[in-house]
């Protein structure tokens, strides 16, 4: 197995892209993904795409064809990955697998997702299929609904607070307003998330990630080829990917997710590395809850002590951790096949130092974690500042 | 890269399975591919699925975790593909790669689709979304419309006919009835099929694949430890997957399918054995013109001579080249996620030499052909009876 390097990125606008079909969305990230590796098309040998349910909201299946098609790579192969919210992070995890391997040398992992082409209502049933349908779902469950229960579950444990969940929607408003691409360019305040209106209780709609249109791609290559590149390689160093049962009732615990505390357990091993090395993450804030579990199951505090670390200010650009300088999933939006791809791209930026305002100082070592439906999947991946 | 081997297949019974739920037929599968590799669940390093649309025909999506969870492999990592009816040929790939890569040891390949709880419209709309949805379904093309152009076109180049198509079915249908877990165990003549209701002429509904539930599973080993079990090892020896455009209208021909032919220059290069080698395949008849296409583009017979060679008996068992001896997507059923999957299942029993009936005498080289939508994915896959 050998090293693997990402050598281009590229994303488009998210938010409500009425103006972009899923075709052109797509095409839009991977010519900047080649663009920026300074590489031609002919030189990818096959792409991975992540993403959740063109089936459900654009009745498309077989997108994996129709964008080497659109992109004019056909015959390479072109694979379609799905878990859920973690399609992303699936596609870049076989991308690292096929290029590691020697099977591949240059490829693209992409994600995307269409989701406003339908009626709102319908976009959230399509969110819910994330979920166990015969044995959640059926019987009321809503995809927030089920976030609230582990919401509550950590208050109740660790004393967590409304407004510790708040700040976490706050700070990553306030990333977003540094990052061009993102959703929301709109600073919000501890009470205003106080006083949106409820979703669930505890989960208020400040809360909770948006709807969103968005593709992102990243270039998978070989990392002696990288290191002959003019730009800083970007080293994939850890990788990891586990599962957990799809309904949260038959969960041992509701205040974290086994998955991610066992696929970053494989990425930070793999890597060589342990969490205190970590300079910057973007973690699946899919609700403000979920940051808050995630940087305590990745190891950054102990458990039960993240809404505390957040109300520290230690996830903040500047802090001991900073969590989702890109805006994260709340703030920059959540298009949810794209989503694990799009964390990628901020990593990479933030390794090579030029994500501007946003940048984190003397950032080395990144990483990304992105979630499937309630923690029936996670992935984990490590990045290194190459030489 | 290592050699790699199937060490076990299980398969469900193919048909309107009432009974059965999603959930409940994958573990029917691999519980028996467990049993026949005489291995245990704890052993699996890895899953990788095959579905097309559980998000359209169950409302579910996010399957690889529910499977891992229903299975009791949680957190293992569990990784849905999907390429449209290739979905199943997709999952082996990946599986291949990562064994032979060495990230794995173990791991499943599976395919599964429940394709009867929808009404029977909602499936063949779902169907209809592996093709091109805004350039050709949404301008009135069905799914058996697309490939009855290329059928017209196929009989106008080459002088194929009704008769010929008809006798693909026919021969299909024959094998059916000698495979236990076949929709189909009836009789058809030349004289039915002809007289069939007519779909999109000249495809009558005798020519078209059924609407089928079913899972099909096989396990994934380094040939080494394959070697060391009691089965005789069933050995990986090429693989090959290649793209096309997803639209019928973008291609240069319509009487072949180019990545048909890629995917399988890929395969047999791998294998170092040519179309002649080959004792026995499983190609994708999801139409009859579609088995007289693939016997053409694999090189079983020169282009335009698939209507001759299936009219000569060759395809028949006893013939020079027996195609479909499981029954094919047409007699066994169509389940088109698990279709890839189930085709690995039938050339093991055959390589195995335990295909009871139907049974090649002495095959000791075969070839799987999965196809996905008109031919926008193809993957070949070419095994060899071990040592």
């Amino acid at each position: 197995m050998r090293d693997v390097a990402i050598i281009g990125v590229g994303i488009t606008k998210f938010g409500e892209l009425w103006d972009l079909s899923f075709r052109q969305m797509i095409i839009e990230a991977g010519a900047r993904a080649l663009e920026d590796a300074d590489i031609d098309g002919k030189q990818i040998d096959a792409m991975y795409i992540g993403n959740m349910s063109a089936g459900q909201f654009i009745c498309q299946e077989h997108i994996a064809s129709l964008i080497a098609d659109h992109a004019g790579l056909a015959p390479i192969p072109s694979t379609r990955v799905e878990g859920a919210c973690a399609s992303g992070g699936l596609a870049l995890r076989q991308a690292v697998i096929s290029v590691a391997s020697g099977v591949h040398d240059y490829v693209v992992a992409a994600g995307i997702e269409k989701m406003t082409d339908v009626m709102t209502e319908q976009a959230t049933g399509a969110l819910a299929t994330a979920a166990d349908q015969e044995w959640e779902v059926n019987a009321g469950a809503t995809f927030p609904g089920l976030y609230a229960l582990m919401a509550r579950r950590h208050m109740y444990e660790f004393g967590t607070t409304e407004e510790q969940m708040a700040m976490v929607a706050v700070k990553n408003h306030n990333n977003a307003c540094m990052n061009p691409c993102a959703q929301y360019h709109t600073r919000i305040t501890v009470e205003s998330v106080l006083k949106s209106p409820p979703v669930v209780l505890p989960l208020k709609l400040l809360d909770c990630s948006p709807i969103t249109d968005g593709a992102a791609c990243v270039i998978v290559a070989p990392a002696e080829k990288a290191r002959k590149m003019d730009r800083v390689p970007v080293i994939v160093a850890g990788t990891g990917q586990a599962s957990d049962t799809i309904s949260l009732h038959s969960r041992q615990s509701l205040t974290g997710l086994m998955a991610t505390t066992r696929a970053a357990d494989m990425a930070y091993k793999m890597a060589r590395v342990g969490p205190e090395d970590i300079d910057v993450a973007e973690v699946h804030d899919c609700f403000t809850i979920a940051e808050i579990m995630a940087i305590e199951d990745l190891g950054f505090c102990k458990k039960g002590e993240g809404g505390k670390l957040t109300e520290e200010g230690q996830t903040e650009i500047g802090g001991k951790i900073p969590v989702n300088t890109s805006g994260g999933l709340k703030g920059k939006g959540h298009p949810v096949g794209a989503t694990g791809i799009a964390q990628v791209v901020e990593i990479v930026h933030q390794l090579r130092g030029d994500a501007g305002k946003r940048q984190v100082k003397g950032a080395e070592i990144g990483l990304t974690h992105n979630v499937g439906g309630t923690g029936g999947t996670a992935v984990v991946h490590i990045f290194k500042r190459g030489d």
